[in-house]
């Protein structure tokens, strides 16, 4: 499964507004906690691999992230698992080895208009971004134009970020 | 958590008989199909771990096990998580530069005496196997003496096997 996907920064207050105008259905508001691991024989942040665990209240998603497919989005491979138990996950992970690499936590407001999720994320430690998110099964480069489009409809016309709000955290220090 | 374990070879249908008359309590018959893993940077049968998914009707079941911890049973850390999707996960383990180690498989009757579970395992290839299995959260010497206690009120008086359905198999080719 590919997941096509453009994040720029952007005023969420703005964007909100924009996306009920176009008719977006909201879908709810989450506290999303995400701990990223390394691994132990390739540098992910090399390789351009990640490796994620949501911790939810009652569950956990397990991710694993491929390179990113092209110079200007952050479409990739996806894998993603839901457990049982995110902190006997991470137990497994860190006796195979794997290293935590950090943190990001976020609230985030999801809507969702034609066949895109739009994520509304208030990052802490880095601000708002717009993440604009659908899935692929094969080519995706029509969907992602798409996506680039919808980014236009709300007025967002900022630099596109291909950085992982874990990257950007890291490069804050 | 440790898993505290012994494990013997034996004739499934005394062994169950015996059971009944000790006043085991029957708790169910399954079909397991397990896919174990090594891992790329550290071969897993020189350091005496193991990484398994088990693969269930609609879900699966995710578990590291440690080195094993004395010279005599298979007591040993064991870390389990439940998963979703057992083959999603199998995929990112692959992603993941996990290699496949080979296949389990077995129908398992499980019974409850004492504080102990007793499996009654019919493994492919290999035959009959009764396992006596409890959990401990600290030292468990005493557990173990109890567990081989019941193997010799069971009547199983075979050498206990250190080794894993997977370790047998492989050695049998």
């Amino acid at each position: 499964m590919i997941e096509v996907e453009v994040k720029v920064r952007a005023n969420l207050e703005e964007v909100e507004e924009q996306l009920l105008k176009l008719g977006a259905h909201f879908g709810g508001e989450f506290y999303e906690e995400d701990l990223y691991f390394n691994s132990p024989f390739r540098d992910f942040s090399l390789s351009d691999e990640a490796l994620r665990i949501r911790f939810q209240e009652k569950k956990g998603l397990f991710a694993y992230k491929g390179p990113k497919l092209d110079p200007i989005s952050k479409s990739r491979e996806e894998i993603e698992v839901e457990v049982s138990d995110p902190s006997k996950l991470r137990g497994i992970l860190l006796k195979l080895g794997f290293k935590e690499a950090g943190w990001v936590k976020k609230r985030r407001k999801k809507f969702e208009l034609d066949s895109f999720r739009v994520f509304l994320d208030e990052v802490e430690g880095l601000g708002g971004f717009v993440e604009i998110e659908t899935k692929a099964e094969g080519p995706y480069e029509e969907l992602l134009q798409k996506a680039l489009e919808l980014l236009e409809k709300l007025g967002l016309k900022g630099e596109l970020i291909r950085e992982s709000y874990l990257e950007l955290l890291l490069k804050k220090g």
